[in-house]
């Protein structure tokens, strides 16, 4: 899945190096997904958003050295290109359902780092009725 | 809000025109915010993502047309840039609750146009038990 010709075969290889860190618990790789010279942000599921790399980070620690990390696979990664910066949206199938995710990359060094992940659940009832107010 | 001068401003008067169009039933202008020369994607809440400019503005028609639209107050919103590319990381409040939202922008003509949105719910149980694959 990586070539370096092609940036979104390498845009797809960065999401998967995103799970793979998730998958095998490795916080140092995570980190290393994680871009360092742009703003970073973060919405776990069902969570506020945490801005910026360190508290983006400590949320990824404690994720991944917490003894209920759940077995995560990522589906379906549709990849969009946006000069520098690239778009996963992706399934993240899970024993416990299923989650839609958007995944956002830019550039460092000729490689794509993760700014921004959100993942919240699928075929989930989300409450929309309630009187407009205008 | 709105300051052809500062990215930042008009990136989040972009975000605004966005909820104006929803809070309005406002189709057009709705297919005014959105991205016409990129790729676009959309994820509303709790469903899978929709690809594609014509598939994403005739869920809009739909979410718009709804006698049940929900009234959406947009808080919080957080701007990021990466050169030609927005992010903006905002809380959805509606009646019924809570929704964190990840609004992504490019510029097109020296307009910030959308070019993908996920919403998702706040402060609802995930499911990340059951047991590991590995």
């Amino acid at each position: 899945m990586t070539n370096a010709t092609d940036p979104s075969a390498a845009l797809v290889a960065a999401n998967e190096a995103f799970y793979d860190a998730f998958d095998m618990g490795d916080y140092q790789a995570m980190a290393a997904v994680w871009a360092a010279d742009h703003p970073v942000a973060c919405v776990h599921p069902g969570s506020e958003t945490i801005m910026g790399r360190d508290a983006v980070l400590r949320s990824w620690h404690d994720i991944l050295s917490a003894s209920s990390r759940p077995a995560i696979q990522c589906l379906e990664p549709k990849p969009m290109l946006f000069q520098q910066v690239g778009l996963v949206v992706c399934i993240e199938a899970l024993a416990g359902g299923r989650l839609a995710a958007s995944n956002l990359f830019v550039m460092e060094s000729g490689h794509w780092r993760m700014v921004h992940h959100q993942a919240g659940p699928l075929n989930t009832v989300v409450p929309l009725s309630g009187p407009r107010q205008n």
